[in-house]
């Protein structure tokens, strides 16, 4: 049995807590070909349900793909913007929302709703489990990713109809993240939203529960 | 900065790779109060979307709600049974896919679809980002788990109504995963899925397109 020592735990750790999304931090050096494929390995290796590996991964590098991204981007972040109001408005207004240019990578992670269907051990009452297991998949790349000391960033702010028209996806494929990667000169130390007040982090005791939703003390 | 060594990386990269969805192998050791709360606290660490950190955890040690969860899953299993036909149904049978009872811990993380709402920064136009942000704390604590030798199983072969019902969640809370957790006596070598026969891996690279879907070469 592979034993994971408490150094290699520690790592881990370190990993997980210094895991940034990325935004205004790239640097212009190029990602490596076989360490891409290290983080599209392990992303490959995430849980899936009923070991369907449903993902699919589009690499994105050319300034053409890029610029119609960016500019879906810019339609919806004009949209979302106007959802926003005083304040937050203006402090919205000022934050970094996407790296898509400076990224030597793009990523777009999907799902194939079809993948080893129709019927698939595990989604027979959970239907948006595949979905889930793309979701582990951009997790276990986020923090190889961190590992190699490279960031990355979610684009959500995105239309998914213009993400399948640009990416030419097909109807039973979901796109579930639209990632920017690549080196960085620093990573934060803390999540930017944080950094710039616009939430901060929650305390953790209150979110914990015993037994059944809202019990907050231990039998 | 912090920078992640060489050393470092590989222990991620092992994690990683050892990580299973265990079912069969829980001992009774029970888990730690301290090793527990880094679980949590390292799925409280994951992205999330506009820093909205919309997850909560219930933590399930008693015979009580176990027995009723275990209920849930044989409904639900029966039913499940009954979509497979001939070989497949006879090799489903002969899965064991929970570890309810053997587990010390069970833990339903839930996403509460109006934290920090209603607008929430990312989430204008991709409304699940908030449900995808709790799959990334399900992802985060699964590995943290494996660096504490902790196996970790998902039960998605349960009504949600059910879940919600037996663990009292409100309305605008979505169960998103309920896991199983607890020392092993060891982890598999490969998926159980791929072990028992019922799919193989993946080959990773024609999972891999460039520029667009379905377009498999490099410009």
């Amino acid at each position: 049995m592979t034993t994971i020592t408490g150094q290699e735990r520690e790592a881990v750790y370190k990993t997980i807590y210094s895991r940034r999304d990325v935004r205004s931090q790239f640097i212009s050096k190029p990602i490596e070909d076989d360490v891409l494929m290290r983080l599209l390995d392990a992303a490959h290796h995430a849980p899936s349900v009923g070991f369907s590996q449903p993902w699919d991964f589009i690499v994105i590098k050319s300034q053409k793909v890029k610029s119609e991204i960016k500019q879906a981007f810019d339609i919806a972040n004009q949209e979302a913007v106007e959802q926003f109001e005083g304040d937050r408005k203006a402090l919205y207004q000022r934050l970094k929302l996407q790296g898509i240019f400076e990224a030597p990578v793009n990523l777009c992670i999907t799902c194939d709703r079809t993948r080893n269907g129709p019927v698939v051990l595990g989604r027979t009452h959970q239907s948006d489990m595949d979905i889930y297991s793309t979701v582990c998949a951009v997790q276990n790349l986020w923090l190889a990713a961190r590992a190699e000391n490279i960031g990355v960033g979610w684009v959500s702010i995105i239309h998914l109809e213009a993400l399948k028209r640009i990416l030419n996806i097909p109807d039973h494929v979901t796109p579930v993240a639209y990632l920017c990667l690549g080196y960085v000169s620093h990573f934060d130390e803390k999540p930017e939203l944080e950094k710039m007040g616009w939430l901060s982090r929650d305390d953790l005791t209150p979110l914990i529960h015993f037994e059944t939703y809202n019990n907050k003390s231990v039998d």
